[in-house]
């Protein structure tokens, strides 16, 4: 059955989205891998096409879907991966950085869901999975430029959910509540990006009589 | 290696007692099925046993622990999935029921959770798992009696998780947001045992370096 | 307008309990203090009765507000401020414990704020301010046996606020996050009895076009 | 001490920003009333000024709160009360629309936060006051380019408050659940601006040792 199936993982450069790619090839699906670099130097492997995009350009966002449209095939599952590091005190961020943390955390979210959806309400359904973070649901002290655009893309997404639920488009918030793990340390207090990949997966898999929209990851050493 | 492993599902006579006992089963677990009335009439399975069991009465739980833990071995997975069903205007709610909704929906809760972490402690690890329903994150009109013992529950596993998590014991909240088909239903607008169950299994096998703390699980037609 | 009205402070001993009596006879209501003891050591005032009653006891607390009612008139303010203080890890909670806390915490708000909303459906409407604190929102490791009652009282608030407020009665939520002094200590980074205090008779006075039901009080200083 | 104090309204045009003008003049307080159009046509009246500012534009955000510095001097209370309405399908949502949405609705706020900020900690502290809806705690369906930018203010106004608290500067955030009343309709079934005003003054005035981050309102008739 995957052996037909498609998927997208927008954000497709760093640990975590290597290791999407990695877990949706490894179980026979065909996977888009987009980043912003087109990830030139990642190994090539078999179902893995890479395709590159700033997913906070609406014409390349577009042109991106219908380009792994047209080569792989309509979606079932799309990931967005976008990941954003800006920090400081509230004085010390400008307003071109708050703009850009937004622009990449929330607004190419907003790119690539609305394309997943339109494509999604066509083929009859599908995944559309959006990584949060523990700037999600808390915005700390020196966290203004990162909480903010988090707060937003969940926002958007539970607006998704909702609308899109009964046209069995399944739209899930993933609450990444602690630090990825580098590729090559394997410690047990670190999120693994294996095991983030495979609830990922698991979302995409849930019949669509339980579907979760909402979920919480992170190591069982971490305070929360 | 699910088949050295043993299961303990207390509120094991409803629909989605029954779709749990069945899955850990299925998974080669061997399953203590813990219900008030002991499930005389359930069909026989292998690997499943039944227990009867007052989850309300601390000395009975103590027992029900000791008897499995002496017959099948100690538990790496406990579920607590006691349903409570009490609504009400706030007038119409006696003393009697109200704290018969708690008793039931939390108290039984604490028991069986402080048993499982007993047991854990000593042995090494292991899933705890407490179901939670709409009215564990909302207290609506009419429902003061159902949502106060179900809040309650849920900050028992908060705590218990924040507690026992650096002690590899992975406490787990699901919120079970809509009504559960009875077993000759297959509606998909309904959430189905076997669905909820698969999403049970999968909280106990995540890796402890992503594990949930809480999901949501509701059909895909559902408002929320 | 405020020489004509009632309020019932149910846990008048401790700190807050003593300055919320004392606030709202500053502004001229009539009240009721109600504690376990009956305060007999407090000074005496103008303005102020003190009743003895064990908010536990359903037939003692439907006695307090029947004498209350008699003696003074029918409450338009009624404040559950009964504090419970229990902590500890989850296997050193006794089951007794675990359900005295709830018994103070959540069971005896029942019994308060079923008879305020009795008495206020009769009397046309009014005003139930249950004190919450951190544990009412956020379960932390070794509170198990405080968190749990204190989520449950926020059950039994919000569902009473929702099915109360089109009958003009105004259930509010009050999330007391941090430490509050004692009687001797002006700190300002810790709660202030009087400041919170004014935040309650606010409450009171909100128009019912824009009533509250839930709101936190810290220090400025406090960590959150 | 009000009469030597300084408020900034921005978003001064609207029903809720004309009430809030209001109400800090009444109290004594010198208020810079700010809005795109600089409210030409609005009545003068004692101790308000009034200011044109396109408050998504950084500079003039800037030079606004310099005027105001200049004119009347440091402000101790700043309210950011810029209304958005975009509704719409994410499918109908263009990338014009949602980025317009974020701008006027979180970046504006920013924007306004941070010149607040700048001032504030300048003079020793003061109160920052951000309007949000119900859209900024539940992305509902048809909502997302409404929930997205409130959800982002929200962020945005938790992550202030906790890194501004211990220099006593007061951040808070305002859940506004419910349709505003126009001025003409005084209906108790929607918000009054009046009564809004009531309790953002009542923030504004709230000892330091016992702040509120957040508070809803709504009227006593609203489902919620």
């Amino acid at each position: 059955m995957s052996s037909n199936e498609i998927a997208i993982v927008v954000g497709a450069g760093a640990g975590l989205g290597n290791a999407l790619v990695a877990r949706f090839a490894d179980e026979g699906m065909r996977v888009a891998a987009v980043s912003r670099s087109g990830g030139a130097g990642e190994p090539q492997r078999d179902l893995v096409r890479r395709y590159s995009c700033d997913a906070t350009d609406a014409k390349q966002v577009k042109e991106v879907f219908e380009r792994v449209r047209g080569e792989l095939g309509p979606p079932s599952l799309v990931v967005f991966n976008v990941g954003i590091w800006d920090r400081g005190g509230i004085l010390d961020i400008s307003a071109d950085l708050f703009e850009q943390a937004w622009r990449t955390g929330c607004f190419a979210g907003f790119l690539v869901g609305r394309a997943a959806a339109t494509s999604m309400l066509e083929s009859g359904g599908g995944t559309i999975i959006f990584s949060g973070a523990t700037g999600s649901v808390r915005g700390g002290a020196g966290f203004a430029a990162f909480a903010s655009p988090k707060f937003a893309l969940r926002g958007l997404a539970q607006a998704m959910a909702r609308e899109l639920g009964s046209e069995s488009i399944h739209v899930a918030h993933v609450v990444l509540d602690g630090m990825i793990a580098r590729e090559d340390d394997s410690s047990e207090t670190l999120l693994q990006p294996a095991a983030i990949a495979q609830s990922y997966y698991q979302l995409h898999r849930q019949a669509r009589s339980a579907w979760t929209h909402e979920l919480d990851l992170r190591p069982f050493s971490e305070r929360f």
